[in-house]
C-alpha cells in the first residue's frame, strides 16, 4: 500500500498510471502536482487524482513514492525544484524514455544518484497526449523497464516493481545503457523516420494529391509522427548519441537498397524483402 | 451487366473485386484465370469465382472484361499469353501499383496501346496476399486511379470505371506518370523504408531484445514490411525512377535532421516534427 504517490505531471502516462492503480486501490491518496492549474483540475473533475498541489515542495511532503512523469528535458529542472524537500524514506522513479541522460540529471542535481531513485520506462503510449487521453488499462500486458545502478536501494526497487505490476505492467530490468540503445532502435529511430517521411511530402509540389491518396498502409506508418513534437524533441536530443548512431545504420541499409534498386539487381533486392518479411512476421508470434 | 468477367491472377485484390462484383450482382459469370490449380479451386470452394480455367486462350474468350490481378512484373508475360486471344470488343484493364511500367508492356507487346486497355490502380490491400485474405469490402470508400491515354476509348473506360463503382470504389483519373510519383511517395517509399528498418534492426547484436521491446507503435509503423515481397520487389523495380527520387529527397531530409541533432539545435529539431505533426493532424481531418 502506498499511502501518499506524488505524480508530477498529469498527462497520458501519468494519468494513466494514477487511473491503474486507484483501480486496484494500490495507494490511499494519489496527488496529482503540475504548472497549469487547468490541466490539473481537469484530472480531479476526471478522477484521475484526488487533488492537486501546485507548489512542489508541499506536493512531495511525507510522500511515499513520486513519480516524475514530465518529459525528459524537464527532468533536471523538475529535479531542482525537489531537492531539499525529499523526506530520507521517499522514494522517486520516473517514466522518461530515456534512461541515461535523466541519471545525468538526478547526478547534476544530487552530485550523486540516491538510493532511493530508481530510474524507469513504461514502454507504452500512443500518439495523444494529455491526460484526457489517460486510460487505466494503458500499461496491461506491457513491458516496464527499471535501470537501477549499483547504488540503488533494493527496497526501493522493490516497490516500484510492485506498482508496476499493480498497474498491470510486467516489470523488467537492465542497464540504463542497453535500454537506451533498445529504444533508439525500436522508438526513437521509427519516430524520426515517419516525422521526416511526412514532412519530405509535405514539401512537395504534389502534396496536396499526395495526402489524397494516402491510403490505410501510410496512415498507420505516419501515425507516430502525430506525437507530441515537444515530448519527441526532448527524447530525440536526450538519447541523440545512440540515436544518431542508428540514423547512421539505418541509412547506410537505405543507400545499399538504393544502390541494388539503381542496378535493377533483382535478386538481391528480394532478397532485402524478404529478409525484413521473416523478421517482421518473427513479431507477431512473438 | 457484364456477361462474362475474366480475372487473371485470384489473390487480395482479384479475389476481392470477384466477392465485392459477386455481392453487387454485376456479372452473370466470373471465371478465374491462373497457373496453380489449388488457389483457382479454393477461391471455387470460397465461392469467390463461378469457375476457372487454367487456359489463358478460353478463359479470355468471348469475355466482356479481362482483369489483370497479376504482379506487375508478370503483367507483360500475361499479356503476351493473351495476345491473339482477345475478341475485338473486350475490355482489358489491370490493378498493378505501377502504371508507366505496364502500359510500356502493353505497348511492348501488341506495339500500341489498344483502345480497349484501361490501366487502373485500386488503391487499396492489405499486408496479407491471397484469396483466402480477399474480403467484398476491400474497395469500399477506397480510391481506384485509372491513367487513361489519349487513344483510351471512351466506352471502354465508362465501363471500368461503372465496374469498380459497383465493388464500392470512389473512381479518379490521372496520368499514368502522376499516378506513378504519387504512389512512389505515398506508398513504394514508405514499404521500402518499413523493409530496410526491419532489416537493420535484425542485423544488429541486440535484434532478439529489440524485437521482444518492440511496442505498439513498432508493430504499426512496420506491418507493411510483412508485404509479400515477390509483389513489392516487383513493384520497387517497375517504378524505380520515381522511387530513387524519392528515396534520395528523403535520405537529403533525414541527413537533415542528423545534422540538427549533432549540433543539438532545438529549434530547428522542433521546427521539423511540428510541421509533420501538423502536416500528419491534417490527414486525420480529410
Amino acid at each position: 500500500m502506498i499511502n501518499k504517490l506524488t505524480i508530477i505531471g498529469v498527462g497520458l502516462i501519468g494519468g494513466s498510471l494514477a487511473r491503474a492503480l486507484r483501480k486496484t486501490g494500490a495507494c490511499k491518496e494519489i496527488v496529482g502536482c503540475g504548472r497549469s492549474v487547468v490541466r490539473l483540475q481537469k484530472a480531479v473533475a476526471l478522477g484521475v487524482i484526488d487533488r492537486y498541489d501546485t507548489d512542489i515542495a508541499t506536493a512531495a511532503a511525507a510522500a511515499d513514492m513520486i513519480v516524475l512523469a514530465v518529459p525528459v528535458g524537464s527532468a533536471e529542472t523538475v529535479l531542482r525544484q525537489l531537492s531539499g524537500h525529499l523526506d530520507a524514506k521517499t522514494i522517486v522513479t520516473d517514466v522518461g524514455s530515456t534512461k541515461q541522460s535523466v541519471i545525468a540529471a538526478v547526478r547534476a542535481v544530487f552530485g550523486n544518484v540516491p538510493g532511493n531513485f530508481v530510474p524507469g520506462h513504461p514502454i507504452a503510449g500512443t500518439e495523444q497526449s494529455g491526460v484526457e487521453a489517460s486510460s487505466a488499462q494503458l500499461f496491461q500486458q506491457r513491458r516496464v523497464v527499471l535501470t537501477p545502478l549499483p547504488e540503488t536501494d533494493t527496497r526501493a526497487l522493490n516497490k516500484v516493481r510492485a506498482m508496476w505490476q499493480q498497474a498491470g505492467a510486467e516489470v523488467v530490468e537492465m542497464d540504463a545503457r542497453t535500454h537506451d540503445e533498445i529504444l533508439a532502435a525500436t522508438s526513437h529511430l521509427p519516430h524520426v523516420l515517419a516525422y521526416t517521411l511526412v514532412d519530405t511530402l509535405a514539401s512537395m509540389e504534389l502534396h496536396a494529391d499526395i495526402f489524397r491518396f494516402a491510403a490505410g498502409g501510410f496512415r498507420d506508418f505516419t501515425r507516430i509522427a502525430a506525437s507530441d513534437p515537444l515530448m519527441w524533441r526532448d527524447i530525440c536530443l536526450a538519447n541523440r548519441v545512440a540515436l544518431l548512431r542508428m540514423i547512421e545504420n539505418f541509412s547506410a541499409d537505405l543507400n545499399q537498397v538504393a544502390a541494388v534498386l539503381r542496378d535493377e539487381d533483382s535478386a538481391a533486392l528480394l532478397a532485402v524483402l524478404s529478409r525484413a518479411k521473416a523478421a517482421r512476421d518473427g513479431l507477431n508470434n512473438s
